[in-house]
């Protein structure tokens, strides 16, 4: 177990070598541990050798000019400059936070950016303002849409955060996919098998080879098969990828460069980076704030109560699951696999940073 | 088979027996008949009588006062008076187009409002002006959240539609739930069973019974089962619950009044009526709007081209088969099923009208 303090300390380290100044490694680390702290582990210090190596391979800038390029009262493109994700979206949706004070909701598309974490933390950001947060993004595709055998998509995630009065908030973040990448990275760690529905072979039948993405298999979009409303999932993470990059002039679908060092990114374009998508909206530009948040707690309090399935603990609410991991987490430390941690040892190294 | 006009010319007469001005019998026609140009045919005429019946139960205000309660220059909470959804939600659009037009974006939320159609009507509303459009609205509770036995959600669609260049639009209308009501309409009309994985019993068990939300069973988000994620659909379908009604003082949830008159509505409301959600984003608010078309095309092709899997035609991009449907049935008519024959007959004897 590590004490939170300690790998922010470390992450932090790890950006300011890498050139970052010291307001962005703050933000950065913070960002990248929330991953952690909620116990999405595929996305937090498990990742950060990753960002190290595209920086080294120069597909990472650490000192950004980050620009709007073009813009009105509720609406903002941002050029990212090839910053850290971790960096530019937060300062796209502080622009959000912003037109939304102004003119009572904000939009802002993200091109030539990075990987930016959990979608959950920009939602979130919006919390204190009393406005609800709205945050998506594209990623590498690996998802392959209803009917094809071609990863075309990312697990382009979506994430919502709604505020509340005496309730903790409504925070919704989830991939596009049946399942997260990060959900089979941990069966293959344990050499288990996956449930069907989650990937398909590289010719499309159901598979539960949880190493199948390596033989050129794909995952499912949200759904799983037609049947079961896969086409759902598969346009649900289209609207991200327009949102996010053909809105905003980023790389969308195939086009969109992986996020491993060792893999080139396509040589023919269509766009700069990734591309995100952040939003927010005032409540009380639909109508009183604490009326609204009144009815929200009352909204949480019935889905709560609502009657439980046989065999299970409760029904619950967006944000639920991760929240407990935060207060867990917060108290008895961050778990960390070996793997990671002679991850983590190796960077240490390579910057003269102890762990 | 009945040719478009036909279907169109009666029910605008039944609107206008109701008491709708010409021009929202009118529109109301338009908005409805567009389901069945569209395949979705548990949405169209088949429920015409539906909304007399709750015109009769003094439900719907054929003559409503539809009003701005609330408003920013980027957003509006509306009061439908108690209208047809049919008729507030395409004038809730304009408002939202016409906001967008002056700042870059528009989003209203509407309370007080009656079921409106399918969503994609309304979202492609936004396509003549260079806008992606959006529609979501709640619904009575039919869905049971994860974990849960209770109906809490209703099966809370979304719709995006997105402009191109020389491409057909991109037009994403589906559900949250891993199928539509509708769906189940058809199966049990055929006296056949569902695939698991759509409903379950009282109990919260697997079911194929297609008649089993009679006898106390709900339906399923998308995703189905935790497994494949149906925390992601029951969070979606919350998050249109709380957009569409939270925000704009509608009922939420349970509370939602149901569609069929025989039920009636709680008598411990939380809101007025129904809620939808509407938004507009001028596409030139975030890029010059023939770039963004061109690269539209570009993603639309990309995908058309993808591969193939064994076994199935093609793979489609969001609208492509309302579209193809649409051209079909505006050349060869659309076939009604006896019993929406009869209803509609019976409809025309009422109100002294000939089908």
């Amino acid at each position: 177990m590590y004490p939170y303090k300690q790998l922010f300390n470390f992450t932090q380290e790890v950006f300011l070598q890498m050139g970052c100044s010291p307001k962005d490694a703050r933000l950065a680390a913070e960002v990248l541990l929330e991953a952690d702290l909620r116990g999405v582990d595929s996305h937090g210090v498990a990742r950060l050798s990753g960002y190290v190596r595209l920086w080294e391979a120069g597909r990472i800038n650490p000192k950004p000019k980050m620009r709007i390029v073009h813009e009105t009262p509720s609406t903002a493109t941002v050029d990212g400059d090839a910053g850290l994700g971790l960096v530019i979206a937060p300062r796209a949706m502080d622009i959000a936070i912003e037109k939304a004070e102004k003119v009572g909701s904000g939009w802002v598309s993200v091109k030539n950016s990075n990987h930016f974490g959990i979608a959950g933390y920009h939602a979130m950001e919006a919390l204190s303002s009393d406005m609800i947060g709205i945050a998506m993004t594209n990623a590498s595709p690996l998802v392959a849409p209803t009917f094809s055998t071609d990863r075309m998509l990312g697990t382009n995630p979506i994430a919502v955060a709604v505020p509340t009065r005496k309730q903790p908030p409504f925070v919704a973040d989830f991939a596009t996919a049946s399942a997260a990448n990060g959900k089979l990275e941990i069966l293959q760690r344990q050499e288990k098998k996956a449930p069907t529905g989650w990937i398909q072979t590289k010719d499309g039948q159901d598979t539960t080879n949880a190493n199948e993405l390596k033989e050129g298999g794909a995952l499912l979009p949200l759904g799983s098969d037609k049947t079961h409303g896969s086409h759902k999932g598969y346009a649900l993470a289209s609207i991200v990828d327009i949102f996010s990059a053909v809105l905003s002039g980023a790389n969308y679908g195939p086009w969109v460069p992986p996020f491993v060092s060792f893999l080139a990114p396509p040589a023919d374009p269509v766009g700069q980076g990734i591309g995100h998508f952040l939003g927010a909206m005032r409540i009380d530009a639909f109508r009183p704030a604490d009326e609204f948040k009144e009815h929200m707690d009352k909204w949480i309090e019935t889905f709560r109560k609502a009657k439980v399935k046989k065999g299970e603990k409760c029904v619950l609410i967006p944000g639920d699951p991760e929240r407990e991991m935060t207060a867990q987490r917060l108290e008895e430390g961050i778990p960390l696999l070996p793997p990671v941690e002679r991850d983590l040892e190796q960077l240490g190294n390579k910057f003269g940073i102890k762990l």
